[in-house]
């Protein structure tokens, strides 16, 4: 909250309403906590929080820090279906992963996944109800054909990046699509 | 160590092992340590470590209370390649994972990933230098596609039993190889 005797700035209302919406999420998962009880918690109305923020989804990357939008970049990547899809997915996970600084925010969500089952609920329902339903959805394909792709990119990450097991941490980006692109293709395909 | 005027029983030495191998893998990684390293730190002589716990590769299954030993029923599941290569390893992966109780030991060693660096290294040496490297040279494929194949694997284990991500969750062991034994399928074939 806000000192007494002092308006809160636009920076201040901004980090007072992802502070506000990083710990609703995590008490009430990403189905259950709204932008009115966020707003409610950061002492704000919903239509400020609306307006800095956008929707939930959106608040709910920019409170996790995210350095893209995987309920916007996916299905916009998926929206045009063709024998490409596998790969354009696996080289968008390689581009974002690939960045250190960009890495790290989601480095933080697997130690919370690992850690605590608040943040394994938020990010499931996250992952479930602003993901892959979306994608299932539209390429008209089973969820579960979703899940497992995604089954399939979380592992790679998870080797490549945090294991950092050889030979997947040392392959360039181009063997590592040539390799995988296919698999995802497969699941991704109705 | 022993305490003094007691020798210690056949339990109690095992223990003390099993908590050294702990201790050396985590500190000098599941390479830097070795079965003399381990057995001078538990206060015993090589030999009967030898007699208790068998290879190093044993060794380590035993002290992380792993329910198998990957280094050994992998390359034994690979050793008749055929179409249903793909299939013996997804029902070997959730025969082991699908009981609750066997998964916590997995599920710490997860935990310790995520969170420190040590514990990284040392599951990044075995996987590479006791599973992936043999998977690799048994099967003639590179080991790029092992560890993609592992990649799949892993994530799968991690959405189905970690984050329990629906449909992936909630799907039958038959689904759940119908649709990703293909995938390793493909990996593993030369």
């Amino acid at each position: 909250m806000a000192r007494a005797g002092r308006r809160p700035g636009p920076t201040e209302t901004r980090e007072e309403i992802l502070a506000a919406a990083r710990r609703l999420f995590a008490e009430q998962g990403y189905d259950g906590a709204t932008i009115r009880g966020i707003a409610a918690e950061a002492g704000v109305n919903a239509a400020l929080l609306h307006h800095y923020f956008g929707t939930k989804q959106q608040l709910f990357v920019a409170a996790m820090n995210l350095p893209v939008n995987p309920a916007e970049e996916l299905p916009r990547l998926l929206a045009t279906p063709d024998e490409q899809t596998g790969e354009r997915v696996v080289r968008l996970f390689l581009s974002v992963w690939g960045d250190a600084r960009a890495r790290a925010p989601f480095l933080a969500l697997l130690r919370s996944i690992a850690d605590n089952e608040q943040a394994a609920t938020m990010i499931r329902e996250f992952l479930t109800s602003a993901v892959l339903s979306r994608i299932a959805e539209d390429r008209s394909v089973p969820p579960l054909r979703a899940a497992a792709a995604a089954a399939q990119l979380v592992g790679l990450v998870m080797l490549r990046y945090v294991l950092e097991i050889p030979p997947l941490a040392t392959a360039t980006d181009d063997e590592i699509v040539a390799l995988v692109a296919p698999a995802i293709q497969y699941y991704l395909s109705p």
